[in-house]
């Protein structure tokens, strides 16, 4: 059983792609994911799931239509399925990103942006 | 919406109970806790669930019928559904807790330790 514990540290030390999440674990049918962010994302949204960050270092301004979410390290936040954002990075941040098994990272905008979750090394 | 944004870190400096989890943040059905333990827990088992626990401080283990798995700082581990377990903490531990909302701590086995879920102040 110690074979399956994986760490955060360690999976963020192994690559260094951004906006491009690794799935860490997963329990029952959701997802826990580590990426790195650097610039602008793209706006989407997911219109049939929320999608919960984490974030680990860096500061991650969740952009909303509405205003600006901003998370520093330890700030968790959760945005509301089918509600339009797009996260930037002004420096380096690495998150976790706790979503369903199958969310798409570029959700109802597909782009050169989206990207399947890829396995850990 | 900023005023939606948990920090974890303040979460965990804001009760000092062990073995009692708060709810950070809730991503559709899931819930995200933090809790504190200190000491061993109870034998128990979640028939209908799987159990992740993100280490955060100290080092956790997870007793199981088939041996230990040891867990330190950004350990990630997945209790599976219907395997039972029992956690320990020799020194105090802060760490992480996902699973489906209104999943009870002591699982199959209620006891004295049988804690609901509770919100942060």
């Amino acid at each position: 059983m110690q074979d399956d514990v994986r760490n955060l540290h360690r999976a963020l030390d192994s690559f260094g792609e951004h906006w491009s999440p690794r799935r860490l674990a997963t329990m029952n049918d959701v997802d826990v994911k580590v990426f790195k962010a650097l610039g602008e994302f793209t706006w989407h949204s997911h219109p049939d799931t929320d999608e919960l960050f984490l974030v680990l270092s860096g500061r991650l301004v969740i952009q909303l239509r509405e205003g600006d979410v901003e998370l520093g390290p330890g700030d968790v936040y959760v945005v509301p399925r089918g509600v339009e954002h797009c996260p930037r990075a002004d420096d380096e941040v690495q998150a976790l990103l706790i979503e369903p098994v199958g969310t798409v990272n570029t959700g109802d905008a597909p782009s050169a942006r989206t990207a399947a979750v890829r396995e850990l090394d």
